[in-house]
């Protein structure tokens, strides 16, 4: 079997969870009923026949459902594609992966951009607002759907990270591990500044109209400053200096204030590439979600773990300073007063918070022999 | 003498010196002729009679020629009014004190909202690039007309710092000592990635109009996105959780997406305030500046330092993480390797970047020695 064959799932495709259906009727943590709603998910790999093998991953902020393998007709795998398939970290051999759209999102799930039935029209700031609780409700809805009643394991980073500690806190039953990557159990203030700047930026585009866009021309350069800025986050100062350096671009514009610097034009084209995959509504109502996150529901966080059999993993990359290892460890300081299993590993890497996409090595390593040993725990 | 009467310089005034007076002709590194070019500026204390006991204070970014004591009718002092007056670390009753706004800025100096004599209106983005050496060579025609020839100090935080540097490899013949407090020899792309992000929020404002906006609605939104993004960049983490934690608004709005938090609500705050002192293409000029200053033009810094012999006081603060230790250290290292005396100190402080402003008690402890001791050679 080639390298190449052996790693690679291959074609795969988004499938929707309806929740309208009787008794899947959705209500939010606000009292508010959302019908109908929809989450797109992807599945790899095989359910067995007690389904005890299932992992649900959870993406982060700009993430989606599509987390491995290739749609038809398209060149670009996956988000995590170097972390799902066939002997890699999620073995597909060994696990059936599920990975959906987080509710408010914009890849098939139900968020602002979705039709709102009453109106015709899309809702845009008339959804309601929906909490990373909410996201994981409707993900447990979609796992009930599928008939599996305890997970093997809830993985994510970021964001995802935060969806994990959600499942810790609100289904203890329904997990048998846990594995929060590079993320918090709160934002300290500063992360919910540079969200705000970020919700600033698109709301101060004249275009973004309370929200009301989609008839017309959408808030495309408020969402790219937004997204160049949340950029600079995610990176660290040793790889922007290993990356660009003060190289200066070799077709310099000869306009003032064109980008002089390899840095700017860098920025400049990740800004404009994500205002073609990425709704500026679902911008802000994600980030709100993870501005009002708190694991710890208002008390201390190992007070909501206490009924948390599972085994955790929790990790953390060096250079990270947008979610510090500080956090991480105060996660794991939190499980270990609950009781509760945790094993902590920061890796060392320069990637800053994109570490988590990019350090696939280390990673992989550490997260195959935790889930290695969860499983031998069932058989 | 009651202690306020000991602090306070009293009223002062801003001072305007035109260099179109013959033999005052200001020619830009770029070889643009400036025509009439004017700087504002504030002193503050009395020359002696032998001209030896001159301070030159240069402002950061977002600063002005007013650095010290009270205009009529306002209330609040010049932005280092802490750090200037009889006994404290620029003490008046030793030292005259000058301050002057940068060329390219908007209080007084020439720059791109001024009228262009060709046609009449605002120069907008037709007013010739200024460099960090551009300002300097400014200031130095300045202090020529003020019969200084050798200056007992120049000092400043942040882009101050720059012009410091620039002073010591322009002018080495000119300057007794040098002051570069909290600033880089050169700009690393995280930095220069910050003031692009604010650049971008700015242009992105369809109120810029490529800078032509001086005769309508000006691009206050942008400009106050612009100044979000550099607040957060001027607090450190801990200073930030000091401050607000995750304290909630007391006047939550019940509008979606107003703010939630309180830090939120201070970010806006200081963004909009920020829109009613500055003008718009001044942030572009200015950023611009700083991003293209390099101290050793091409070369190492040491080489661009070896004519130097004026003693140094390089001062950084622990959290700074917008202008780490380390780059201080870089020019250190740089005046070691010139055989330049240089003084190293990191001052602990959790003010982060704005520590330079707040952190007034060590640094001035620090500069009044340094200062007396320069002072204390000359008699």
């Amino acid at each position: 079997m080639s390298k190449k064959k052996e790693n690679n799932i291959g074609l795969v495709e988004t499938h929707y969870f309806n929740f309208s259906e009787p008794s899947n009727e959705f209500i939010l943590e606000s009292g508010v009923k959302l019908d109908p709603a929809t989450i797109a998910y992807e599945t790899y790999g095989k359910l067995n026949s007690k389904k005890t093998n299932a992992i649900l991953i959870a993406h982060a902020f700009s993430g989606d459902a599509h987390a491995a393998g290739y749609h038809k007709g398209e060149k670009k795998p996956g988000w995590w594609d170097n972390m799902i398939g066939p002997g890699k970290a999620f073995d597909t051999e060994k696990y059936f992966i599920i990975c959906s759209n987080v509710l408010g999102g914009c890849k098939g799930s139900s968020g602002p951009a979705t039709i709102n039935p009453k109106t015709k029209k899309a809702y845009g700031v008339d959804f309601p607002f929906v909490t990373i609780a909410d996201m994981v409700n409707a993900q447990k809805l979609l796992i009930d759907h599928l008939g599996i009643k305890k997970l093997l394991s809830i993985a994510g980073g970021s964001m995802g990270g935060m969806q994990a500690l959600q499942w810790m806190v609100s289904y203890p039953e329904a997990i048998r591990s846990a594995i929060p990557i590079a993320t918090t159990a709160k934002h300290s203030p500063m992360q919910i500044a540079f969200n705000e700047v970020g919700r600033q930026a698109i709301m101060a585009d004249p275009h973004w109209k309370e929200g009301n866009y989609y008839d017309d021309k959408r808030p495309l350069k408020g969402l790219s400053v937004a997204r160049m800025v949340g950029h600079i986050t995610y990176m660290s100062e040793n790889s922007m200096d290993n990356k660009f350096g003060r190289k200066l671009k070799s077709n310099r514009g000869i306009e003032k204030f064109t980008a002089d610097f390899e840095v700017e034009g860098y920025l400049q084209y990740r800004g404009d590439s994500f205002t073609r995959r990425f709704d500026p509504n679902s911008y802000l109502y994600i980030t709100k979600a993870m501005d009002l996150f708190d694991a710890g529901q208002g008390k201390s966080l190992h007070e909501s773990l206490k009924e948390l059999k599972a085994n955790v993993l929790v990790l953390a990359f060096k250079s990270d300073w947008l979610y510090p290892t500080a956090q991480s460890k105060e996660i794991v300081k939190a499980c270990k007063m609950a009781g509760v299993n945790a094993t902590f590993c920061e890796i060392d890497s320069n990637y800053g918070h994109d570490a988590f996409l990019l350090e696939i090595e280390k990673e992989a390593h550490l997260i195959k022999h935790f889930l290695q040993k969860i499983l031998n725990e069932i058989d």
